[in-house]
């Protein structure tokens, strides 16, 4: 039986996000892989009240619980979504696979540093410097920004490093970002190497 | 032995992330319990070269997800962080929190629904309706918003219910919103009593 990877990521919003979905699952069946594709495709089902929203999400997380446990690895789209850092629900399902001890894989499509990202949005009007004259970081709420030299949080690529899985970044036109899959590809052959 | 809880958060990006932790250890102290706080506040370590932020990077990944191992409950801080979400750092512990079948608990100290945060930040300049005169669910890029009276992305409170945890919310002004220790001992209060 082929290993199966589950396909974690933000696209499950796009409009188009079936074909997503299908283009990513093609892409694995030609490297020998099995792709999962999480049910928040379900998203645009017509919702009314508010128990019956509540029951669907619930039945979709744990469809996407159920799809991580038997998957063999997740391979997760970072791409930041809506802000510095990567789709919450995508991280969710990331740290859920580390503690399943899964095979972890993700990729950027936006090559730059967390730190640069988040300055970029949040930081403050005037930048702070400590007595020797270094930038202090921090965004314009007070807050330490992260300075690691990496893509995003931490506990991202330092569990996907303990796990040893591989990260990739590549970089895309904008309107390609949440969609090019070059990355992924790249990913696909790393496992069919290791 | 006392039962320990991993107190997950982006408090450890506060100024005083130290005594933020310390806090909250206190508090599992007075209830029974031993809090293992995060290392990231080793983040205002003076960091210089590449290669040794990186390194630091890795140690407090590795330490962190070995807390959690150890740990028997998670208590997650899911308030907003730079955006509608939490902090992608908390998020991936609560994950792997699930992953390794432990006790998950949540809050946030923003009680808004994740829909009417996400479209308070970012909606399109007119709002789109369907056929039917519904209003579409859709951010200012075309993405879908998730409209599932929850609190943020459905894996994060899905997964707290798979593991028969508990989420709570609780309004603060917003300068205590990353320190109001009210939903965190309430939680531990709910430890007590399960």
């Amino acid at each position: 039986m082929s290993r199966s990877i589950y396909l974690a990521g933000p696209e499950v919003f796009l409009p188009n996000a079936k074909e997503q979905g299908e283009a990513k699952k093609a892409l694995c069946q030609r490297y020998g892989f099995s792709g999962l594709y999480p049910l928040d495709n379900e998203l645009d089902e017509s919702i009314t009240s508010s128990q019956y929203a509540q029951a669907l999400a619930w039945a979709i997380s744990a469809g996407n619980e159920q799809l991580i446990q038997q998957a063999d690895v997740i391979i997760a789209n970072l791409t930041p979504f809506r802000g510095a850092s990567a789709d919450v629900g995508t991280v969710y399902e990331l740290g859920l696979a580390r503690g399943l001890n899964k095979t972890l894989l993700g990729y950027s499509n936006d090559p730059r540093l967390f730190v640069d990202r988040t300055k970029a949005l949040f930081a403050p009007a005037e930048p702070a410097f400590d007595l020797n004259g270094d930038e202090i970081m921090m965004d314009r709420d007070g807050l330490a920004i992260e300075n690691f030299e990496l893509h995003d949080n931490l506990m991202i690529e330092g569990g996907i490093r303990l796990a040893q899985g591989c990260f990739l970044t590549h970089e895309t036109a904008l309107a390609e970002r949440l969609t090019d899959l070059s990355a992924f590809e790249a990913l696909l052959r790393w496992l069919v190497e290791h």
